[in-house]
Parts: structure tokens; C-alpha cells; sequence
């Protein structure tokens, strides 16, 4: 594994808790229902995973690979929310979710091979 | 400062986490605007807060006593928000908000004396 | 899956985390290179872990009780390595974190049967 | 206060936090006692309050601007600290608290101007 896509899922991680922070504080503002139930405590949850995951990394803590796993769970779990709404928050959070989802499960793969 | 302070500080800054979590958790449930616009988002940051507040007490850090200053201030926002409705879990959440910011206005008027 | 035992395992998880936090900060005043290359790393990963593991639960979190696995290996690796070291911080630690794996494992189990 | 600003503010604390983050894991493998006692606990905390930081900013929370001001001073104490190292992860560390500092700094005193 080189440290060069290392640094870039640390970066997509980043990338995606500030793209649910985000969503979940436009959802806020907007205050409907069809938001509140799912989509911001997902974000929520989301954003908490992804920045553990991002420090865990940096820190080349043992257990950060296996962490991705449940990471790559939270962002599946949000952008699929996250894709039913029509806001542009909610287009861009499903988006850095499932970008963020395939640099998970493809660092953890590539991981295995070696 | 004796470490007996310590421990039930650290512990009221818990209690008050949770009970903002859990405060948000059914304002989430309940779905209502006028809950969602400012009083969950102040249960979030005010658990966030009190929780690295916790942390940074239990490590006895050179910066915990001044983090008890923006801790209070943000505990007093979320009491001050949470007491404007009638759900028990608000209620509840006002009350450890008080406390909590009580304990930590005690806590670092104490060490200012010391 | 009753609530009450839902508090046992966030206070159980909270107690982790603190015991993590007084572990790393008593090693880092001992200074002592066995503690820190592999002890002191640990005890904040677990206690990151752990607290993040309490409040996904808190707010009853989809996510929640997969995130439990990923918790109770997080205490098992802390467990065992703080049981390599005979610091009264580090055994009390180890003691913690086991209870908190075995909650953790307790947990999911009784939800799988449910 | 343009979102501009904002966004490079959030960046830099994540720097700042990323930056903390690799010099604690890379202190930890030095082992060194220098650095164990006061270097690697502040890249903990400094690392844990600019992480939260970001968050609070990306949320536009109302106490986000004042928690700057503790954020600016645990990255001042972080970088006077890590200044005193050698090591190019304390340099690197150092420069990067003292740039996210003073961009709370800025950021603080631009809105008391408005």
C-alpha cells in the first residue's frame, strides 16, 4: 500500500464528514420532515465514522483497516438516504459517500491481497 | 483541587452528553420544525463539547480548565434552548445542561483561588 | 433487547474510555518506551472507539450494534496489551476493557437472536 | 465573511489536526522521553480541538467563532512545544498549528469587525 493513496482516502474520508456536516446543516435550516427522520442523524452518524476513520488512518493504528469496513457500511448507508431527496446538499453528500464507500473498500481489498 | 471534584465533573459533562443525545435522538423522532432549527443542533454541539471536555479533564491536560469556559457557554445556550419546550426529554436535557455548566463555572472558580 | 441493559453497555463503554484516557496520560508521565510504542497508541484508539461506540448507541443508531464489533476487537487488542504491563493503571484498563468487549459481544449477540 | 474564508479555515484545521495526528504516531514509534511527556499528549488534545473545530464551522454552529479562540490557543502551545523538537514532524507539526492559529486568529477578529 503507498502512502500516496493512503494520504488520498484520508482525503475522500475528509472530504465526505464535511459533505454530511454540511447536509445535515442545510437540513436543518429547511426543517422538513422526510429529512429529519432518516437523512441528518445519518449524516450525523456518517461524519462522526469518517473522521475517526481519517484519524485512525494517520495514525496507522492497527485496527484502522478493519475500521474501514464499518466506514464503508455508514457511507453505503447515507448516500443511499441521502440519494431519495432532491436537494443539492443531499446530491453531493450521496456522492462524496460513495466515493469515499469505494476508496474504503478498495484500500481494505487491496489490504488483503498483499 | 481534589481529584474527588475531578471525577463528578467529569462525570455531570457525561450525563450531559448523553442527555443531549439522547434530547436530539427523539427530536429526530418527533420531527417537529421548531425543535429541529435550533435545539437539536445544539444538543449536538453541545454533546461533542462536554464529551472532548471529559477527555481532555480524565487526561489532565494543560488546556482542559480553560476548555470548561466554552464548555459552560455552551451548555447555558443549550439549557437556555431545551427549556423553551415541554418534551421530558428536553426537560431532562436542560436540567444536565445546567448542572453541567454549574459544575464547570465551580470547577474553574475554584482553580483560579488555588 | 431491553433499554436497561442498553444503559449497562453505554456506561460500560464510558468507564472503557476513561480507563483508556488514564491509562495513556499515566504512561505518558512514566515515559517508559515499552508503554509507549504499542500501550499508549491503543488506549486512545480504544477510547475513541469506545466513546463513539456509546454514542451511536445513545442515539439508537442504525448503525449502532454492527459498530459494536469493530468495538469489542478494539478492547480485546487494548485488553491484551495492557496486560502485558503490571501499572495499576494498566490492569484496571485491561479489566475495563474486557468487561466492555464482553458487553459489547453480549450485545450483538442477544440482538442477533432477537 | 465570505464562505471562502470559511473553507480555507476549515482546511487548515484539518491540516493542523492531520499534521498533530502524524506527529504523535511518528513520536510514539521515537519513543523518546522528550517527547512523550509534553510533545505527543498536545498533538493529542491540538488534534481533537481543531478536528472539532471544523465541524463546528461547517455546521455554521453559533459557537463555532467562539470556539476558535480556544482552538487558536491549543495550537499556539502545540506549536511552542513542538518548536523545541528537532524532528521534521515537530517542524512540519509546529508550522502547521502556527498557520491554523493564526487563521482562527484572523477569522476571530474579522468577525468582532463586522
Amino acid at each position: 500500500m503507498e502512502n500516496q493513496n493512503h494520504q488520498a482516502l484520508i482525503q475522500k474520508l475528509l472530504n465526505c464528514a464535511l459533505a454530511c456536516e454540511n447536509c445535515a446543516a442545510q437540513g436543518f435550516k429547511e426543517a422538513q420532515n422526510a429529512m429529519m427522520e432518516k437523512c441528518i442523524p445519518m449524516d450525523i452518524d456518517c461524519a462522526d465514522i469518517c473522521m475517526l476513520a481519517a484519524r485512525l488512518l494517520q495514525r496507522g493504528s492497527d485496527i484502522a483497516h478493519e475500521f474501514l469496513l464499518i466506514c464503508e457500511k455508514a457511507c453505503r448507508m447515507c448516500a443511499q438516504e441521502c440519494a431519495k431527496h432532491d436537494h443539492e446538499h443531499c446530491k453531493k453528500c450521496a456522492q462524496a459517500c460513495n466515493e469515499c464507500a469505494d476508496a474504503c473498500h478498495e484500500h481494505h481489498s487491496k489490504l488483503n491481497q498483499d
